[in-house]
């Protein structure tokens, strides 16, 4: 017995010291692809479905920009007003386009590498409530809740970059609106930020305060760290005006651009998995068309994020089992392409974290992840099929996507592994167990991980520790974060001068400045 | 609009009529396969190493009844006391070895055909504790508890077969308890029943209630509608004596057994995962040598169920990430060897159905789904990685289980699920979205799952329903069945019979009858 609880102590002291990042069980950009939705076959016929999409269908609505760079590339304008792009055009398009795409952080540790099938997790959404689990109500989200979220983001190790996750439903101007998510996000977390714009020039005005962040226009260009989520197509195989807009200053300004086509399979996608696959595609390569018409080799991330409608209602199913089947075919076709990919996968349905919140949350993100998908986005904090998000949420979810992340880095397989001699020597004349096993002792932190909230306790523990809820849980966790420093991703010199010259929502009090 | 509400009318319509079950979206007995966690390389040297280990370290504590039989067919018994089984022996016994094989209901049409890599789903388990999520408390579970849910579990769609889930432990004679849990599954439900035996004694008074069920021996051994979950190995590499007499009397007897070995990663089994999945098909093929030298193509599951410790305290994790991956990793073996297989996934180390408990079902149940487990024992239920069972959860897990059969489903791609003539149609002079599509009305249930408990409502409807809670509904619908006419699988006059012979514990008044 002496003998077991020495090894139990030497566990607990190994557990106890802090892992180097190289010996982590989990880290950022796990390859995927070992899920394959769709078989050669399958994959090949939706690319070549999308490409005919693109030359016998094409788009209405083309800007003006649009249709002079695009025809004088090789595009086709018809008597319909409709843009088509011949099967050579996207192809020169695919040859074209930017491969091993890293996406900067301020913070240089949390770049992140989408080349290959590298698997990532972001936040991303548009939510217009606030899930308050405290309170058991569902209100307007604010800006302070944006901010709040960037700031429990920035401390979650595997949410690996930080999307608008909701509108500020407190700011009434639109421009307004877009440079204070972009600020609120920025000042809360050091990752990488994604955010949205609804006129060009909003956008020109961000990029006067991305430049001063950045130190120069030069420093800026040199290392991105704002991607633009961009609805630059109004499925079916419809462009956007001001989304295209916006589209064109992001690249010509140099900050990589998100291509989302966010359809929705039965209402604006076709019913079949299948079509809506090839549809989101289409669309998706045509943004690409545009990017590279724009400037060859540009930054941007191909965002198939076909949704899925409940036929009984209309109404979107970010929970369902098909919007995990349609992202992980669409991050499939990402990988067999090779282009920088990022789809949608987390949504749940449900209105608080529940039983059906982690179901759907994790089945759909874990299909994303094994396909390969380079970024999962909205894969923390969303709920009611994306109208809500929850802050407690991302605490939660980043267990989930620890164990995710866990899964797609997989099982290595050598003779060390396989451990054929430690089986042999336990076995034969040994002691039987595994337990003082040098090879335990070693891989406990290496091939495990170990969730921060969740809960592995026996019964008894439990009981003996008044029965703690899981969710009560991360409700003080978030507490404590934000009642800990105010992040200083932002320089308090640098604040001020943002201050001065742009219309800054929160205070500096808010903001526990 | 009234024609949208028209469309609408149209789809609600068409989906309250039942569905035919050819055209239901999710049926038992989609093929998984399509996530590989292992490389090919990493299969094969797997395998190799279980070989090996069969081969070198080979087997302690095996029976005179296995050493005469196995060492008659060419298995070796070393000085040391162990059995080594070589090569030419496993490979024989694999050309031997029963497949294609179906387990067989007393309700035909829930018979299971564990052919390729066709999934279903099982309860399991040898829980003591009741989870009582009405109450906040854990208690001993009961006879009672086990019928209820045998009962709950023929209610539901996605449970393919009823094994037993809890120990009664309101029964203290080991021979009692044997036959009251056989008893009380097959009073529950039509499905095929898995169950465990103590000792061989047990097993045959159980034969004799099994013939006089069935109609009689023959009658019995021409579709044995129970099979033996049977933990013949004490890992690692140990046979288990009693149990090893009662895989032969079933095996006799004609019922099929699964070879389960629940080593435990880091304790009973090594730390690696690689080492840890060849150590537990090392196992099951010893397990199934010896089934096949006692009838050659005697129906038997390869049950390799490795489990992981968490290695801080050396309990079980049933709800971890590598819990999916190593279950996923066997079930890979299993179609690699074209053998019946079955494992273990959807243990949640969640105290309650919560947030985490949905996360760590849905996750690994998936895992294990996707690489084609033959059956996912432990897909419903189970809390407190194993020590706990929740009725309540069966309805939960239903649900999650139909979107996961969904998902092992797939996405059929062929020329109608391309879209493309519809997509043309829509987009080019048509109306612009796929809402009155004659595509969208014919596929909105056979493409599409909806879920019986999982809320998809808008937060205005959540509001205005008086934001219900999942887990209540669970309880509401548990009560509903339970309250309703109890199920007469067996006839009353057939009942009178059993009482008659055999130790009946639970009187007709408690079972409703």
């Amino acid at each position: 017995m002496a003998r077991r609880a020495g090894g139990r102590e030497a566990r607990r002291a190994a557990r106890a010291a802090p892992l180097a990042e190289a010996a982590k069980p989990v880290r950022p950009g796990h390859s995927g692809g070992q899920y394959r939705p769709l078989s050669d076959e399958g994959v090949a016929a939706v690319v070549d479905n999308a490409f005919r999409i693109l030359e016998q269908v094409g788009f209405a609505d083309a800007t003006p920009h649009c249709i002079e760079t695009c025809t004088a590339a090789g595009a086709v304008l018809g008597d319909d007003g409709r843009l088509r792009m011949p099967r050579g055009l996207v192809e020169k398009t695919l040859q074209q386009a930017r491969r091993n795409l890293t996406l900067y952080a301020r913070d240089t540790r949390y770049d992140i590498d989408l080349s290959g099938a590298k698997v990532h997790f972001s936040t991303a959404g548009a939510a217009v409530q606030c899930a308050d689990p405290e309170n058991n109500l569902y209100r307007e989200s604010t800006a302070q809740d944006l901010y709040d979220m960037a700031r429990i983001a920035d401390t979650c190790e595997h949410i690996h970059m930080f999307q608008r996750t909701c509108v500020p439903r407190d700011i009434v101007d639109n421009c307004e609106l877009d440079i204070n998510t972009l600020y609120c996000c920025l000042m809360g977390t050091s990752k990488h930020v994604g955010s949205s714009w609804t006129l060009p020039e909003h956008l020109e005005m961000s990029f006067e305060m991305l430049h001063r962040i950045a130190g120069g226009e030069d420093a800026w260009r040199a290392r991105p760290f704002v991607s633009q989520s961009n609805c630059f197509v109004v499925p079916p195989m419809k462009f956007a005006t001001d989304a295209m807009e916006c589209l064109r200053v992001a690249v010509q300004g140099g900050m990589p651009v998100l291509l989302l086509s966010a359809g929705q399979a039965g209402a604006t996608g076709p019913a079949f998995l299948a079509g809506t696959v090839s549809q989101a595609w289409a669309e998706c390569l045509g943004g690409l068309v545009y990017v590279n018409v724009i400037e060859p080799g540009a930054p941007a991330i191909l965002g198939a994020w076909p949704f899925v409608s409940d036929l009984r209602t209309g109404a979107m199913s970010g929970g369902s089992p098909e919007q995990g089947l349609l992202s992980a075919a669409c991050a499939q076709v990402g990988n067999y392409l090779d282009l920088p990919f990022g789809t949608a996968c987390g949504m749940s349905d449900a209105k608080f974290p529940d039983f059906q919140a982690g179901a759907e949350r994790a089945s759909t993100v874990l299909s994303a992840a094994l396909s390969g998908a380079n970024i999962v986005y909205e894969s923390a904090g969303m709920y009611a099929s994306l109208l809500s998000v929850c802050p407690e949420s991302l605490l939660l979810d980043n267990d989930v996507l620890s164990g995710i992340g866990r899964a797609v880095r997989g099982i290595e397989v050598n003779p060390r592994t396989l451990s054929f001699d430690e089986i042999n020597q336990v076995c034969v004349g040994g002691e039987g167990h595994y337990l003082g096993s040098s090879n335990t002792l070693q891989v406990m932190q290496s091939e495990y991980v170990y969730p921060a909230l969740s809960d592995r306790n026996s019964p008894n523990v439990w009981e003996e520790t008044g029965k703690p809820v899981h969710l009560e849980q991360a409700i003080a966790k978030k507490r404590e974060i934000l009642a800990g420093p105010a992040p200083r991703h932002i320089s308090d010199e640098l604040d001020a001068q943002l201050r001065a010259e742009f219309p800054i929502f929160l205070s500096r009090e808010d903001m526990g400045l």
